[in-house]
């Protein structure tokens, strides 16, 4: 198996992009990461996106951005792990080069959610969850997260606003993010006093509805000094992939995300690391509840002490384990099958030191982690900056 | 690069399964198939699936899936590249089992398409055009491909009865297919005389719309001998990816499949074999011209002389290249996510000797391909039972 190295990033700002069309977001990210990485060609084109289809009436979408970002001929393949779909790709995107069966691969991320009405938008993003066992229900993605984050408050007696810590520094850092939807602080009060959507959830808990598209270069790490342009190489430590149910019904305890538990202690172990080591962690803020959940689960905070973790003050870029460092998909946004690869644009332009005024002291190892559903497919990359 | 193995194969019938559902489907291919490696778990599984969103309100299948067949916790990713999405989800298992980043792999392909109206199918089938470019102008799948025949029968001057032999023998070969959604002879003036559907195409040139499920499980090439129960060892020598431009006016000749070309070719170059090697093709007759097109890209007729091939008898059972060999598209069905892996199941049912009544005398060396959109992603895979 051949080491994996990412040698170009690329991004769209993310937000309310009606001036752009579904492809002309791909090409916009695989241009520019093309360009980082001083490549005019490619092997493969790997796409992670949710909802082409339901929303923009197309499928079949990456074999229709490799003709339109000027690739005709090369492989290209769609992947569909919903809120994880970019991640998904990602993860092809590395069996391609570390097989041998590609040399330079592109994975992209793309999404575009705004061009729909509201409902319809929701509707899509309760494609993730069970259709027969809980959409026929009348669930939708924001009411199974309202119900997690009622079980916790309960379980931990954990008042609501404990959770503040998370939106408040998602916010902070979006403003040194000139790609961030909401590039705006937010105080505790504001976060408390929001308009609620789902209780306990209120808007400040809830990621956005929103376009983008990112994208990033592999090639293999003993190659990579061909590529980049002299930036520094970020080598792909570990890359895995795990599931769980996607019903939260059918889980013996739905406060503890198996998938996050199982994939996380994997990559470390691929890796030789233990959480400790890990410098600062992207993980999938979808809701605050998710980030909670996903810091317990892989091994950052005991059950039930994940709150305590925000409110410590460890959480920001300054703290002993930085996240959302670039402002997270509560506050960068989280167009859905394009937050994989955005996680890993940030984490890499971290290693890299090119995270301007979020740039962390401390930056060798970094974590991203991309959750599908309300927890059932959960991928984490762990990225190292080559010296 | 570690060479791979099919040791498992599975399969649903094709039809208009009604009482079976998404995930009951994708349970009976698979777990067949896994009955045939003798497994009883697997590292990861892949997923071929084009339209489970829009026509059942599911994405996020393969976890489902993974969950439903009894391995949850493992990987799991659905992928989709239009009608092409089976063999896409073939050669993601294939990196993964390569790189070795997993051991054993199921690759599924799983499509419903008769829970909806007919008019929402052909709207389905219509995401595998360009959204903007064709289907906003009316265009449906069918309309593309009778611009297509219309072109060929002008361009070359042949006679619409001329593509008679393509259906006759699809339908002639799925009596042998107890899978076969279309079990029945048709006569040459049957052909001739069924109702049109869209000029020239009439109902005989068109593949079904159908449900179905089928499966394969990968190993490593050096491993394969510790699954399959003694059965015949199958091995992937080659699998290629290439791709045109989704919109058929974008092509300078629409009537050479590029795609087809370019990956059929790189395929016999990897497996170190011509045209002439290959002793049989489960080639993707969704509709006639199809059958012409991708014969002619790939090597076995000259342009224009494609139903010349079918008029001499080649592609029957005991001809030099034996096509479609268990019905094809045409008869067996063409459940689209899911076909990619129906053919690969058949090719190693033949390579296997487990064709029954439709067992060829020589079959060491198969070739499938798997076709989407109008030629815009096209994968070919040659296979080879070990001695």
């Amino acid at each position: 198996m051949r080491d994996v190295a990412i040698v170009g990033i690329g991004q769209t700002p993310v937000g309310e992009l009606w001036d752009k069309s579904l492809r002309h977001l791909g090409h916009d990210a695989i241009v520019a990461a093309m360009q980082d990485a001083g490549i005019e060609t490619a092997d493969a084109l790997y796409v992670g996106n949710m909802l082409s289809g339901e929303l923009g009436g197309q499928e079949h979408l990456a074999t229709l951005l490799a003709d339109f970002v000027g690739l005709r001929g090369i492989e290209a393949a769609k992947i569909e792990a919903a809120c994880a779909s970019g991640a998904a790709a990602m993860r092809v995107g590395i069996m391609a080069v570390a097989s041998g069966m590609a040399d330079v691969v592109i994975v992209a991320g793309v999404e575009k959610m705004t061009d729909t009405l509201p409902h319809e938008t929701t509707a899509g993003l309760a494609l993730a969850a069970d259709q027969e066992y809980e959409v026929a229900e009348g669930a939708t993605f924001l009411a199974l997260n309202a119900m997690l984050m009622r079980r916790y408050m309960y379980e931990y007696r954990v008042p609501h606003s404990a959770f503040a810590p998370f939106p408040v520094n998602a916010h902070k850092n979006a403003q040194g993010n000139p790609n961030a939807m909401f590039p705006m602080a937010i105080s505790v009060e504001r976060y408390i006093n929001a308009p609620v959507v789902a209780p306990p959830i209120n808007v400040m808990d809830s990621s956005p509805i929103c376009d983008g598209a990112a994208a990033v270069v592999l090639v293999p790490a003993d190659r990579a000094k061909e590529y980049g342009q002299g930036k520094r190489i970020v080598r792909v430590a570990a890359s895995v992939s795990a599931t769980d149910t996607l019903a939260v019904h059918d889980r013996r305890d739905p406060l503890f995300l198996e998938a996050a538990y199982l994939s996380s202690h994997r990559a470390y172990t691929l890796a030789g690391l233990t959480p400790k080591d890990i410098d600062f962690f992207e993980l999938h803020d979808a809701f605050s509840i998710m980030s909670v959940l996903s810091l317990e689960a892989c091994g950052f905070a005991p059950r039930g002490q994940g709150t305590a973790l925000g409110e410590s003050g460890a959480i920001a870029l300054d703290g002993e384990l930085p996240i959302t460092t670039m402002g997270g998909l509560k506050a960068r946004g989280h167009p859905v099958g394009a937050t994989g690869i955005y996680q890993i644009v940030e984490v890499v332009q971290q290693l890299r030191g090119e995270a301007g005024t979020n740039q962390l002291k401390h930056a060798h190892v970094g974590m991203a982690q991309n959750i599908g559903g309300s927890g059932a497919t959960i991928i984490t990359h762990i990225l190292v900056g080559e010296d």
